[in-house]
């Protein structure tokens, strides 16, 4: 049995009537489920959903995604940062961090760092070294060279995810993924566009791995 | 100052000359160099310049890129998994190994496990998790099915290869690399089409984490 | 004279009162007609269209296709077998199923098997056998593996129906598209993206076949 | 255990000695072993290693595959008709044709049929059905319109196989994959680009699946 | 100065006011103009518009596209054909349809004429035959047969319009532009999808030179 | 029957043998053949195959194209003008003035006009529309901006090659092609990138209609 | 620190109530700061909420974009000439004047030239010639062919902005940025799709970098 | 009459004979022709023709392009700075020195900086301050972060120049070109992949510029 994953709900596709069904369902054999890429307006519709259920929610800041989980999740020592370039990448990345507390992580979270002002990044990538973090995603659209050039300062596995945020020519996290796949630094790998629950799922995996050695 | 991560060296728009310079130049300030997309015929002459150099060089099986060290590279606790679908990909899982190598890891190696006989890829797992991989570097081209299927069944962090094996509408890759991408499977992350580099750089960079932290 | 094949109506480029004028015309000439494609709006006003002009109607789960007609369909001995990999792909199935439904077929069905839990895949395999279909359409968005794993189960012919689930790179149904392409398993061909319709079309002529050479 | 599926090598991306032993390691265990996209010198060397071997040796007309087997491979009753639009569609159609002879079926095959003289395709398709194959393949490159036109002309199954022949926009194969996806004709399915064998082994699926249900 | 060629306002990517002004400015300098993609609220409006000016207008069937005169336009002895596949190709067809009467030519149109019945288009061919058209006008959506088959049967010449009709790969006009521009019959040139309005012009173009040479 | 359309050869995917076969049998039933597209080396080797066949042979300016014909081919009035952009787009023109004078036109050529000296332009028009020509061709490479150009200054029916001269980002003909498809001006129309024989297919058949109507 | 470079928000993936705090956060450190593609319902609100904070504002026609200021913006002798095709471009046009504005600069702008009447376009350079623009800024949609041309004309640097008008293939602005960056014209680079803000930017620079040196 | 810009002849779709014709008629009329993209065996023997010619000859480091010139090139006062990421990029940078040189510019080159050890490029930002150059060409492959970088550190005008070294998703320069087009750092722009010409002619005509000014 593979331990500490979440079930996933894609609610995009999916209407309200069936997203409770799922949850109800899936809440009766696990302690946790995330229903990620809600319609706004489902968004308070699942959130009351939940306290009729009785369950607790985690929400993220502009973020589509929702935790739902019956016991309280603990914390067992694995550490994630996680950073964006701008704040139109913080939804993203929250759906990440959602994720990873799901996988018994703690995130530490810096956003809207950008590569504008290279300078403002030290301070941060010091303090996550400090923290110990054993993983760091970054999110950031448009051309995205926020991940590479943090993968050229740290020797931390990096996770990049490219997001939808741009227009014209390499819209749509296009160029992001582009650069990222193409980054000639060492030590980034990437998930798809928008994808914080794949970042969020192995950067939890990477981290919860590191615990489980040192046990 | 970031450790472990060798340069590289990457050949394939360089002329014979030009990498013999960059390669000296790169020995002077660094134990080892990985030089990567050689052409067919330049490869026996990196290694007979090797020779000359007093260096010493791993080669890879069908592989393009070479690992040259002077002082013997030490094992320090790293352990990664490396699975390949078919023979095809043997040469890029075979440029991951140098890299994971080059970077103190030990690789634990299965190549042409295939989708079609799924059976076959229970007993591979298993050993890899017997000799606890920290990570699990999947290459696959064409559909590139293997690496959402391995991702469904361990919680070992897995970074999938799309290798550029195939022909007609997905050929060059780009087919393994959607289908990677898209793999609603979580744990799995990607890095470029045929980029072993990559995948070693991050792999390793997994492994050697988990090893400094139990230290 | 080509037998079995109904007249279908592609009603997402057409106005309400086109379409009533067509299928009014086509069910003088034929005993029914599929409409396909019908906006959200649309699915319930040729329901009371249907009823005005005394035909019958069969609806699809989720689905955006109606099957009409006068006298009762018979079954004539075809049997087609039909998976979805997610809840998500349900519509598009169900589109197929009025297709095999209207040329005479019998649909065995199994919404929602996933390739997260293969061994899930294993019974339901074993009933379709058993039931003897001539064909299993398999229909599965993002990455589309399902259909590549089936197939590699069975010899029975597998149709192949990518759906437009997902986001990011390989969207719109073009990872799973490609990904069936590229697939290294034989026994596999594809319809286009979302074209129940087209599935349904050549399942049907699979399965009526059999059954006429039986004869 | 899935019978009268051969295994296939597919040789593009090998080495010429690695063939060799996959073709001997494949024969021990199986009557049967199809190569496919040989490279052109390497055709002739693996015929004489057949010879070596002692196998017997099919081979197909401008095509890059061959066929090798121990015994004579039985006709089992399964019919397949086999199209070409141009004579540059030959090769493809012809690995399609070796396909399923090895799964036992026989071939009606004419080439050169085209879209510009319409009136040649009416006795071809007469023949065919008088034959009663159980299914046909159409080979087309360029805009692949032939495909269409069968599938409008017979309730036969139709699997298209877009070949690469033609340049400009579209070119690869990409504007006769695209149009026979987009077909607005029933009962038509596709492989993709180049893809004799896939063709092969889904026609030759269907077939065997007529024959035994007619046992 | 180029003869016969009518102002174009490509209303899509204007507001109301701007097209109303940019109306009235050109009729102060010529007899006629043609509107095109007008917004569907934006439509009657303009109509209105144009019985304020006094002037006359023309309208198409299921068009965005309004013709408006001052002085009626005089046959002048120029004959284009027009055909669509599907009732769903009208609209863009009507468009060329205003563009060749602005151009002071007569339109022989049949729509809805398909692929999937071929005998139906010999006497239309024949009628247009007769009719002595200088051109002819193929509207067709999917996967754009008809334009490659009606080239194969007469020799007149063909301007095709790939229209957005369809879904799934090669959607949005992409597979048909790609057949026709991939088609292997002689006699056809094409505009791009949807563009009813430079297939009008260049079709009046043709059949006003003939015209123009008779005199 | 189509008058005036010669038979094509399309000798890119062909073997020098079955060319020769294709040739001698076309040429049993037609007066002329055009073969296109042959490979540097088969050029000489058909014109000497031509020799033996005792058959005339056109050939072009750094064309890929041979015209093989019996008895002299008449010119019956009809004219063409053809213009090039650049000198890389010489032999794609000759391909299309090869089957004008193959359909008995006569062809008025002016090759390396550019966009650069817009100057230029001028007297070359004039000269075309003084020789009264019924159609003109514009063969450009690169952003193809030369027969948009030459459409806003004539009315003339125009045919755009768009070819594959240039590199980067829009290579291959693909930005000359959009280009021309986007173009805002009136009385263009496009046949496929490097596509000298539809370009030459529609041309002559709009000069030559001119002249029947004539008679 | 980089002088006269305004701080951008990119306000169309963010909610009006950051909009407003990141706009205030902004004024406290620096002098303007320019919103780009607003939200139409959210264009005057932010006028509103300037009003409020006592800044000043100025608007682009047909824009999305709004710059604003504290204290009044000094002109110093920097002058761009800003062109556009057509009038549906003028909203991107002006988005680049706000940018050169905000840096100091004063522009000539000459909307709705067009390529179909070039003569036109040579008194307004003629005019930006006297003026001693530094640099010419010219947006144009579709195929984009007014930026080729103009930098043939003169030698003052050119910076295309390729604009999203247009529909079919090469539809968004794809086109005009294929065509410009081929263009074979000297004096010519490109911004993204509609990005009048990079245009403004890198033009604004080019002219103050001549001042400073006249200095 | 346009000053300073060369003539530039495109060799790569060019056979020898042509090129050199183009070049001797070429240089009757100017002082300087350019000749890029020569094939790599027609380099020496243009040198050569040079010689014959008694024209003056400027080669490039890895280049394929040739500057050959009658008189010698005056330096007029304009001066461009030129980088490369990696030694790959090296032979595209020097065509567009060639340009510049044509253009009577001065050049200062730093080649091979990358982004890995940013600290490395300060000190040549600050080199190429001190200089006052008034242009600054940055030509990078892969990711192409180097030209977002630069662009966010200095207010000299930036042109970014793709190039095709990479492989995998984004490969042939497009994943730079996307990165560079979509850069979120104001005062860049942008030439196609691999078009040092197109880059040094418009920094030569930006740099000659502001010396026009001064003077
Ligand atoms: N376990 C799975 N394996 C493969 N594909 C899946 C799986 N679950 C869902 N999908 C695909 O993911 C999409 C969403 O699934 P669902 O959330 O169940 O609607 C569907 O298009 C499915 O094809
Ligand atoms: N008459 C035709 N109708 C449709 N496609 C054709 C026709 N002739 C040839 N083709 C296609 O054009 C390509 C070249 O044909 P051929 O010249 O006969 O090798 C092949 O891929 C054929 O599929
Ligand atoms: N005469 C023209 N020449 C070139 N492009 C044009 C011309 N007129 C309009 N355009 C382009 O076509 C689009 C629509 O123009 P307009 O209708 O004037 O808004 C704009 O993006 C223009 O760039
Ligand atoms: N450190 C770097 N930072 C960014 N791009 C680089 C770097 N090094 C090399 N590149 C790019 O990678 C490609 C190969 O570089 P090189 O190996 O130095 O030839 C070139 O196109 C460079 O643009
Ligand atoms: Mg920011
Ligand atoms: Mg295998
Ligand atoms: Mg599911
Ligand atoms: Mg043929
Ligand atoms: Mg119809
Ligand atoms: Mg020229
Ligand atoms: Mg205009
Ligand atoms: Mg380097």
């Amino acid at each position: 049995k593979r331990r500490g994953i979440p079930e996933i709900i894609f609610a995009e596709t999916k209407e309200l009537e069936d997203i409770r069904k799922i949850i109800k369902r899936t809440l009766q054999k696990s302690n946790s489920v995330i229903v990620s890429r809600l319609k706004k307006t489902d968004y308070p519709k699942i959130q009351t959903f939940a306290k009729k259920l009785k369950v607790k929610v985690k929400t993220g800041k502009k973020s589509s995604t929702l935790l739902l989980f019956k016991k309280p999740i603990k914390f067992q020592g694995g550490k994630v940062g996680i950073l964006t370039a701008g704040t139109s990448d913080i939804g993203v990345a929250e759906e990440a961090r959602l994720v990873c507390e799901a996988m018994n992580c703690k995130c530490i979270t810096s956003y809207d760092v950008g590569v504008a002002g290279i300078q403002r990044i030290f301070p941060i990538l010091k303090e996550m070294i400090e923290e110990d973090v054993d993983c760091i995603i970054v999110a950031a659209g448009m051309e995205g060279a926020l991940a590479t050039l943090v993968s050229t300062l740290v020797d931390i596995p990096i996770i990049g995810i490219p997001t939808s945020v741009g227009y014209g020519y390499g819209e749509k996290g296009i160029a992001a993924l582009a650069s990222m796949l193409q980054s000639c630094s060492l030590g980034l790998s990437v998930v798809n566009i928008d994808n914080g629950i794949a970042a969020g799922g192995i950067a939890a995996n990477i981290a919860n791995r590191t615990i489980r050695k040192k046990e």
